[in-house]
């Protein structure tokens, strides 16, 4: 039976087909890579995430963390059974350098690496993604002593991390934190400076559990002036290291701090994770290490958040996939009913794929899935080009598209996967809807990728009110030039006679197709543009912004249909090449992704050019 | 503190004010009744669901219904409390006739009273109107000794009931089931014909308990024919009594029949509700009553679906509409951020209500659980029309109407008030993402509403393939007559000067918004019409009904804009008589139904007239 984690065949498709990642392997940083090594990875992604990840992934959702008699959290044992595999196999270093332990995988496919993890259990891989994200901060403006106690324990899987930004009076906005951090005037280990700090953070995922020897928090908060008190808004924020355990000179874990569990948050989904209530600094204040320099914590926070972004928009990507996976599985299995033009009831009963409504909520799955899913590993081509792309042009361009491209990126897939998993159950039926099966599951803990790192509506203020206008539009204009390219190809492909290869009575339309295809995405391009100015010529950003959300989520589609016909092109042109089902998926996908998709985007774009403000007038008393 | 379970504002001002309930009381069925009986039975209903069934709404959810020790299912005692409380108040029997114990209450009065225990808590109420629902049909076919040992108990609450349809291999294709009912030599109580019942019945709701002194499973299930076989699909299906105990001629409880619970089914919401596997008959045969004529099974169970049907609708509209009213008061309450012009964050922070997405979120679940409502409201009516208008014509009409909405009915709010029902969540961030708080509940509960009572897609075939069809095309027009109606008075009363009053400098615009949404639906139905003779046009059944959900959602989406019109025409002529806050409110979510949720339906429509085949087409190995 084929898996129902994830379809290596498209992951091999996008990683070498389209996203040429075996380029990557002439750049010095990555040239002990091939495909090999790759697939090797992969390999051993899969073979961890479908034996020890998948098969608890509902018995952590039943038997979520609780706080036992000790007080400490309990977890189900399989959990760090298969994290401490994860960390045996060097995956927690798999991008990072060698002097540190890691294989310099490109990011591309440490997050291809990840999709299996995270399509097999969000819950579980959470530990992870939280411990890499932390360590990829302090090595980003970490000292090298802080490297040392807690970045390569953390690669090694010794210790784990968090992100401890919000608190319970500021969630999105974070200028209202008020936890404290004091200079201590007792030095800490090999003299660093330390901090105390004290305050309440929330939502700290993985805030406390037995499963690593140390946790690691990475905390936000604020130096006090010389008068006490905080400097309001986010000028005010600093950054800091606040080990669970204190670490000694030699690396030893000493004297547990001041940080306590005050209460777990319990989840509609995602429950295999802790998700806690921290209290800092009851007694006397924890201690913390500066990261960076002072003030400077949000923007050190922020190194990260392009990566965590692009991590949400695959959490969602591929909860979504396993999703329609397992729905594809039922629906090939499961009989039901008949044709309405066949409907003899002593004939046997179809599976119920044949019928048609069914086949539109697979291909409708199947499009937002490999659609969302390509943006994801495509942003994370991004990285790696501005990274280490050649010239410095080039890491530019591939900057200004991954900044223009994020908050997409993140949103898209937490609002359209989701709908995947909803079509997923839909397919199941009523079997869908209990917990005897595993689609409600991937229902409800993708439910929650559109509210964690910044809400869909942050994401929408972000791409209209910041991306859009930044360096004078160079960012909007560096994407539209890239869509502009993929156009000119496929106008490019089309008009070369036999450019496009017939291999059935039905292919030769496919051309014509593309190109039809292109002609839609351009003129939805210019739609764009000419809402975009026009939003801009308001000269109120009250106005302007009113219906960021709604911008979003038209120039999100637009991008998907984007993606969707860079992967038909290559599809169109692999025809003839073996494979030919494969092909024929991707290609109808995409005519699926144009016929009922990307038409959605006129009536939006047509409100937002309307400068509707009928949210905006709304008032409290007329609710 | 307003009630979050529903607005009584708002169901005053759809009964009364749109709906005209106060009509029916010239009816020789209402004459007793008037708007405060109505009202006082609405008062029972508020206080009950107040203070009896929302209160263990979340507990309901977090111990959900068990297999003790003796092999009994256990319930949590607040269950019964509510139940008895609700059968106590005569509720059980609100509509029926006097001498059966009833109050003769109007369905859409029913309804209303229906809309406060399901929005409190949908898994306790569910009991309430599977009973009722029993107790409708057998009422329709039932014998008299049928009506005075299932019936009359059942009224009084103290029988439950339940109705026993889908089998393991049969759900949405009922011709499947293979349920046996073969004559017994023996006859039952009052000399009535027995049939021995076997069989495996599945997704019964409160298909087992200890709630009632008895159940009453209506049953399907198939007569052999002489040779022993059954026939092959709904021709060979009848419908049973089969009761959990055996009534004996003076009423008394009998012996257990031959009914056994086979297994608890988990479901992602609801699970309040018992929801079970039935076997029949593993002992000899589970004794049944024949319901009506053999072989008229289906038509006879399918008596009461209209009204269940109404049923779906008006829970997943409510649950929206509670989910809408708690995100209201969270939005309130909740301090978070500052305006994009002033982000002084010396200043306090705002109520979340001042942004203006989070205005959008609540105006989008207004619009979606006030016009689900009315539609659902709007249906009931019509059922009183079509069982008490004066005239043939009249009830013909309303029936024509009714078949018309109810796929509508059943299917809108069930896909809309679910995504209300996200929104809600979204308004909450994180914390609407807890179980902590309550909405995260009613988007599980919600998720049911598209799948039971026929499928989404089985409601697209419905509305395509049959009631538009029907009688040569007159339930279509008998819709279409109705919308342009509105349409006409619409553009009449605009028409004459000073109809619509003006209260404040934004309302003389007012007349020329409800003109031109006249227009917008208008124009809407026309292209309905056209589609439709397109899509009979094409003469290949696969093809025209290959989109029949797409249809589906464009046709609801064009009558819910009806349903707000309608309301909206009100609410401008009633500005002037106080309440002004209550109908700017109407007003600015139909202003917003139009702008934001109608033109979605322009791009449906176009796919459907194009006749695409991109889900015809698509071939199972292509996935």
């Amino acid at each position: 039976m084929a898996s129902t984690i994830l379809s290596r065949r498209d992951l091999s498709f996008m990683l070498y087909e389209w996203l040429d990642a075996e380029a990557l392997n002439k750049r010095p940083r990555f040239q002990d890579h091939n495909r090999e090594t790759f697939d090797a990875a992969l390999d051993t992604a899969e073979q961890l995430a479908t034996d020890l990840f998948a098969p608890h992934n509902k018995k952590a959702d039943q038997h979520e963390p609780h706080v036992g008699d000790g007080g400490q959290v309990r977890i189900i044992p399989e959990v760090k059974t298969a994290l401490d595999a994860f960390s045996a196999a060097g995956l927690m270093a798999a991008g990072q350098d060698y002097e540190r332990g890691g294989m310099q995988l490109p990011v591309v496919v440490e997050k291809a690496l990840a999709a299996y993890f995270t399509a097999a259990n969000v819950a579980t891989s959470a530990y992870t993604f939280l411990t890499m994200s932390n360590a990829n901060t302090l090595l980003k403006c970490g000292t090298p002593q802080q490297m040392r106690r807690f970045v390569d324990p953390m690669l090694a899987g010794r210790f784990f991390g968090t992100m401890c930004l919000s608190e319970p009076q500021a969630g999105s906005s974070l200028s209202d934190i008020t936890t404290r951090a004091v200079p201590d005037p007792q030095p800490g280990p090999e003299g660093e400076r330390q901090f105390r700090l004290t305050g309440n953070k929330m939502w700290i995922s993985a805030g406390e559990h037995e499963l690593a020897e140390n946790i690691v928090h990475l905390v936000l908060a604020k130096i006090p002036g010389p008068d006490g008190k905080l400097i309001p808004g986010v000028k005010g924020i600093s950054l800091f290291i606040v080990p669970k355990y204190l670490v000694d000179d030699d690396g030893a874990i000493g004297a547990r701090n001041d940080v306590a569990l005050a209460g777990l948050n319990h989840k509609m989904g995602n429950r295999g994770t802790t998700n806690c209530l921290l209290n800092f600094g009851e007694h006397g204040g924890a201690i913390g290490y500066l990261v960076g320099n002072a003030h400077q914590g949000l923007a050190n926070m922020f190194h990260m958040m392009n990566e965590a972004r692009i991590g949400v928009g695959l959490g969602a990507a591929v909860l979504g996939y396993t999703g329609y996976l397992h729905a594809l599985d039922y629906a090939r299995n499961r009989p039901q009913g008949r044709h309405p033009a066949q409907k003899d009831p002593a004939q046997p009963q179809l599976a119920i794929i044949e019928h048609t409504d069914v086949r539109r909520m697979l291909l409708a799955q199947k499009a937002y899935v490999e659609g969302g899913l390509g943006l994801v590993l495509y942003s994370a081509r991004l990285v790696d080009e501005q990274q280490s792309a050649e010239t410095p042009e080039a890491r530019e361009h591939a900057g200004r598209l991954l900044d223009f491209l994020t908050p997409i990126t993140k949103s898209w897939p937490s609002q359209w996967c989701v709908e995947a998993n909803s079509l997923a159950i839909q397919v199941h039926g009523g079997y869908g809807y209990t917990r005897e099966y595993n689609v409600e599951q991937f229902y409800r803990d993708n439910r929650l990728n559109a509210i964690h790192e910044g809400t869909h509506g942050i994401h929408g203020l972000d791409l209209l009110g910041r991306k859009v206008a930044m360096q004078d539009g160079a960012l909007f204009k560096a994407f539209g030039a890239e869509l502009s390219k993929t156009v000119r190809k496929v106008r490019g492909s089309v008009a070369r006679p036999g450019a496009v290869p017939h291999a059935d009575a039905g292919i030769e339309a496919i051309g014509a197709e593309l190109l039809s295809h292109a002609d839609a995405l351009d003129a939805a391009w210019q739609a764009v543009e000419q809402v975009t100015q026009k939003l801009y010529a308001v000269g109120d950003m009250n106005k302007t912004l009113a219906n960021a959300s709604l911008y979003l989520e038209a120039v999100g589609h637009v991008v998907v249909a984007w993606i969707w016909l860079q992967q038909a092109l290559l599809a169109a042109r692999a025809l003839d090449g073996g494979d030919h089902d494969f092909y024929r998926g991707k290609l109808q996908a995409c005519r699926y992704f144009f016929r009922w998709e990307l038409p959605k985007v006129e009536p939006q774009l047509e409100l937002l050019a309307s400068i509707d403000t009928t949210t905006l007038d709304m008032r409290d008393a007329w609710f």
